[in-house]
């Protein structure tokens, strides 16, 4: 079993090659080389089984052809130009975003071993006139290129996969949170930030009202879902592979009585409430109630509480 | 007041064509030119302004930037490798319909001038795991290359739109009866046949039961749509400009019986019926329960009866 992981050094790619290497198992064979590339070749991780790394720009098909081999069994595609960048560069975006999953899929079928590639979408391809709540039926009217782009690889991933050139399956990721590193530009990055920083005691910045909701997944348990992601069998994905991977729909108020019962009255009171406009406009445009039925019923999870995000992003940043 | 047909030497564009000649104004103004593009360059028609025609493969960006002028204000993007083709040919339908829109897009942003840009999509486009009826939010979940091609032209008119470097339309077609000329392998191709072939003495051949139902828009009434939707205002497409062009539901034995009520007896007796399970097994998976509320708010209409899609071929086709 041998696996890939593009976009494996970022936050989420590093973190599933971490889980891997403590599985040590996918699709119930044991994994033989795990493969982490990046734009820049990700660092190494400790394994039970051969790691490789690897420099690899997707938006150039003889790159991706050096990368994915005949023996490759399943492949993550996590690689993208996020939102705000693929609005700023729209060629970028489309290089990226658009040509590159189309390197990765020519690639992958001219293997002619009909790999298992696992699709990172984005909650970003809803939005628009469509009614709620976002069913796994409703149309994708993305507001961004970025969104664009990642409804335009869903439409090639079930088309490749409709053909049988590849077992694709893509899942609509929702905000992750709590994210651990540092705030950015991101207008999603309060959403983590408010939490992230309170509890190891500096000041956070809340721009909406506690009243603002949201649709969030921890890491952790985005990770376990790309996991069991990778593990469906083609034949129970039916004509659609795309589908809207579960999170849970919490107002910030939530969040933060979730961080309080975790660890005490203090971390909240480093909170300051700081109305920003710009950044209300933005995110109050969002959608936050979905209904991803198809993916609970294929096993997929959200988690069971905020209190528990709040005590993996703890354990995983070796606060507790 | 300068026009371009891609797609001028097919059956829809030289119709349209014909009409703009007739009438002689788009948007308010009078057109002073009008090019016919195509594979082929089409024939001229006569006109009461400048015809030029012009050979291009939209697969090739040069051709598409020799085409599209800084000058030029309405595009009718029309050219498309359809259905079956697209399906048997799977690099040729990547290459026209969805590298060719991309360079039609990329060539109308490059003038500068927000050219209106009408885009013929597909009712293909539809399809899946989605319920009944179709409105006009529903995914694009599309079981055929050249659907997924449609939707992902629909993507990029869409972000192309919003950005502001197109003032882009979308309209999914349905199927057009009756079409004139001789049947081919399409697998709707008895549609037009039906009424076509008897009508004009000879013999057709129904491959379904008469309730088979199906969702239909007369060749007159396309044009017509496709004008108003040239002459739409951008202001009054909101997030999302690609819809479904109306049309009507229709069981073969109502074709028949606007067939009968214009033309007497005789030609429903020349219909042969004689099952063809793989046709069946195609067209029953298409969708026939549309509510395109969107167009029909727009101003785009549907044929009032079948009827009328009668006298139109007949009239067209010479035959009173």
């Amino acid at each position: 079993m041998n696996v890939l992981i593009i976009g494996g050094g970022g936050f989420i790619g590093g973190m599933l090659a971490r889980r891997l290497a403590e599985r040590g198992t996918l699709r119930g064979a044991d994994i033989g080389r795990l493969t982490l590339a990046d734009l820049a070749a990700p660092e190494a991780i400790a394994a039970p089984f051969s790691v490789v790394t690897a420099a690899c720009d997707i938006s150039d098909a003889a790159e991706v052809r050096a990368l994915i081999a005949d023996d490759t069994d399943v492949i993550f595609h996590l690689a993208a130009v996020v939102s705000a960048h693929a609005e700023a560069e729209f060629e970028t975006g489309m290089a990226v975003n658009l040509d590159g999953t189309r390197n990765v899929l020519e690639t992958a079928r001219a293997t002619g071993a009909t790999p298992v590639l696992v699709y990172a979408s984005s909650a970003a391809v809803f939005g628009g006139d469509v009614p709620d709540p976002v069913e796994d039926w409703t149309g994708l009217q993305p507001q961004t290129s970025y969104g664009t782009q990642k409804a335009i690889g869903e439409l090639l991933l079930n088309d490749y996969s409709r053909r049988g050139w590849v077992r694709g399956r893509g899942f609509r990721l929702p905000t992750i949170s709590v994210r651990p590193g540092k705030p950015n530009r991101a207008a999603s990055s309060f959403m983590s930030s408010i939490i992230r920083e309170p509890l190891q005691g500096q000041e956070a910045v809340c721009p909406v009202d506690p009243d603002f909701e949201h649709y969030y997944l921890s890491p952790r348990r985005c990770v376990e879902n790309l996991i069991r992601g990778a593990e469906l069998e083609q034949a129970d994905l039916g004509m659609q592979v795309n589908m809207t991977m579960p999170g849970r729909r919490w107002r910030v108020q939530d969040l933060i009585d979730a961080m309080t019962a975790v660890a005490g009255p203090e971390p909240a009171q480093r909170i300051r409430w700081e109305p920003q406009p710009d950044i209300a406009a933005i995110v109050q445009g969002w959608r936050y109630d979905y209904r991803p039925e198809k993916a609970l019923a294929l096993g997929l999870t959200a988690d069971d509480s905020f209190e528990d995000n709040v005590r993996y992003f703890l354990e995983d940043a070796g606060l507790v």
